[in-house]
């Protein structure tokens, strides 16, 4: 957690930003997983944590601009309580710790926004949320409000260097989460063995994972949360993983390694290829660039490193505006990352990774890119190249004149048990470029076999 | 997941049962943490799974037995899916796996259930499942069914011989997840780097965690899911875990060790009026027996062992019926275990751990008291008496007059900073008794100091 004065000036700036009204920030509540009382672990909504600092479930932020008045809602402790969960600070203490200096208990809040004139509350993304809000404001049908996202998206967008420490401090444990799960994946493990490492490593070091372990050597099916393979000599691993820190900033990274000491002929030549378009991707970070033309950019890189292998040919301009790459990255280059592994998404992704001039594509490949819009300083993002080989995508196109033109099939037919390979590091942009955050994690052919090699 | 007869058998006994109407039963779906599309692990609803075995999220199922219908809501895949997830299998193939013949899409639930006069839901726990029945039923005070959870409660709460196994299997992994905590445990290690052993077995194992692992230093704060203490030579550990297997079905144990090779002589004294309570109260099952007299006798042997030690004093039957041991005993000796860790919780207390007849007492201590009915061969329970010095508990008592007639003060006084201490095991009630189930775990005073010792 920050100072009290760092949240009182973030609340300063999005009332100086908003002009008027009355701002609703929803603090997350405990979530049942099979009955009510059995909690998961608790994340706090990212929004409410920014400008309210507490990391506790059950709270609502209020900031009445055209009263002038911030109050901290919140649930009064009862004796039962402090035998069942030890005494807790008051409401009025936790408030005080993040510079607010008014308190409410929960029940009073559908009266206090009775008289709310110009109410802003955020989209809804829990159902939770729906229910308080329905309730609260007594409308079926809500309306969250576009100005309030804005603001809050062209606040949280850039970050403070108080923060990129932070996310240099989550990205650090992502790294070495990483290494250690190098270091510990056999072959004739299962997979969820494997995971269990990255598991363990941000339980023990007092962490959070920033979101699920992916953890699979079908690196290819991209949302892959099945954890049921065992790791064969020749599979590759890919880990894509990420530590959320105490203070509630996320990393995330993704390596792909050989479950062997070294990789086949053909996984190092895909790797390199996939290697090559992340340091070009990265290299081509600054202020001012549309991240879409860095992902365009990606894309003429994998598609010359493919056609090279030789399962694309073909003009490289063509063959990325056909979408024609597409076969083997399915998905965007990156996205944004702070508070969230996926900053803000909750606010919707054309706000936060497009502008009114620039909407995000409805085209398969672009309609996967988080982020579009122009790079400033203070941005912190992912680059995530990848190459894919999904056989049913291979059998939808195989008749398709376009991908005949720029796609090997003959020679693809022979990759189709490939799987996956993705590279992904995070990122800030800083005035001149960009810089890489946390503690270097090997990514090379040469560094990647060494890592293995030591290992078994 | 069992085989196709047995979900179908056991719709059909709830069919019988209930005799007549509409049974709407709501799957999970997946949760988001931070925003919508950061899942949780998915945890089923455990009646959906008992009656339609898919762990699957977003599925709902009717039994409809005016109709004499059986159908299996749920989602189409898009070609878009296979590209994210890879490919699944049918939504009619998964029905067919749990013996279910007709399947909609979700879309059309509302549309099927306008047609039906006599509706069978189950409250919600879930803020989910609020949403969804009131969309579907258009109502937004929502009837949970009596007659439902009534029928449910009675089928559930005997488990098959099936159903013993898996329970045995998820004890057996409990118990093997606290062993290793046990050997892994060491001074000056946090409580998180503590627990990420169990939750490292678990994943390693390919389970789920049955709750939310309690490792603690702090055992007198009974929900504590703080782990940010460091253990210290003298403390005693207090780990309450269980496994969740990939069928379904928990575990959950509890045992508390101390940090150094041996317990302390106070820690020695006040284990083994616990383990002789835990002893006289797993001795005390048999079918017919109210469990709120097995409670209440674990009070009085509590009472007896405190009064030994001199910490009470006074007629041992005054001070329970005084509810003097509350000072030391605040909560109830056990629950009942299936597929919930507290089996069927989300349908409510009364009707799981009580009868009409039976009510549940709204006493300090005994409101606590999950289940209290007669105990049947085929229940599943936990029995779990402790010890737990609350400071604050004793502030509040100090000057009541009952309390003074049975408490030590004086002496009580000197063991405010005691912490706490519970056992627990998981049995089935027999036809003649209870059995103890998965492999055994140390627990008597030697046998704990002996694994301690090996593993320091």
């Amino acid at each position: 957690m920050f100072d009290a004065t760092t949240y009182t000036q973030r609340r300063q700036q999005l009332k100086q930003q908003l002009g008027g009204g009355l701002v609703l920030l929803l603090g997350n509540e405990e979530a049942g997983m099979n009955y009510k009382d059995n909690w998961y672990p608790f994340y706090q909504d990212s929004t409410f944590r920014y400008y309210f600092g507490l990391d506790l479930a059950d709270l609502t932020g209020v900031i009445d601009i055209d009263r002038d008045e911030v109050i901290l809602f919140g649930p009064e402790q009862s004796i039962d309580d402090v035998v069942w969960t030890g005494p807790l600070p008051s409401l009025a203490s936790l408030a005080e710790q993040v510079g607010v200096h008014n308190v409410m208990p929960n029940g009073k809040i559908a009266d206090y926004l009775a008289g709310a004139n110009n109410l802003h509350y955020l989209p809804p993304y829990r159902p939770e949320h729906q229910l308080k809000l329905q309730a609260w404001t007594g409308k079926t049908v809500l309306e969250p409000s576009l100005p309030l996202i804005e603001t809050i998206v062209a606040q949280r967008s850039i970050k403070s260097e108080a923060e990129i420490q932070e996310i240099e401090k989550a990205v650090t444990f992502t790294s070495r989460m990483h290494r250690s799960v190098m270091q510990f994946a056999r072959e004739g493990m299962k997979e969820h063995e494997v995971a269990s490492e990255a598991i363990r490593y941000a339980e023990a070091t007092g962490n959070l994972l920033s979101f699920p372990v992916i953890c699979t050597t079908q690196g290819q099916i991209l949302h892959n949360h099945y954890r049921g393979n065992t790791l064969k000599a020749n599979d590759m691993l890919l880990l894509d993983a990420g530590i959320q820190t105490a203070a509630g900033y996320a990393g995330d990274m993704t390596r792909t390694f050989p479950v062997g000491p070294t990789f086949t002929e053909r996984q190092r030549e895909l790797y390199q290829v996939v290697l090559d378009t992340h340091e070009a991707a990265m290299a081509a970070l600054k202020p001012g660039m549309l991240y879409k033309d860095v992902h365009l950019l990606a894309c003429r890189k994998l598609t010359d490193g493919l056609k090279q292998v030789g399962l694309m040919h073909g003009d490289t301009d063509e063959a990325v505006q056909a979408g024609a790459h597409t076969m083997f990255f399915q998905c965007g280059l990156g996205h944004m990352m702070g508070m969230d592994v996926h900053d803000m998404e909750n606010l919707g992704e054309q706000y936060v990774g497009y502008t009114p001039e620039l909407r995000k594509s409805t085209e398969f490949g672009l309609k996967s890119l988080r982020l579009g819009r122009a790079l400033e300083p203070g941005f912190v993002l992912t680059v995530e190249p990848g190459i894919y080989i999904i056989p049913e995508l291979i059998d939808m196109r195989r008749n398709d004149k376009v991908a005949q033109q720029f796609i090997n099939f003959e020679m693809l037919d022979t990759y189709r048990d490939f799987g996956g390979i993705r590279i992904e590091d995070d990122l800030v942009i800083t005035e001149s470029g960009s810089r890489i955050l946390g503690e270097p994690l090997p990514k090379t052919i040469t560094e990647v076999e060494a890592i293995r090699q030591q290992a078994l």
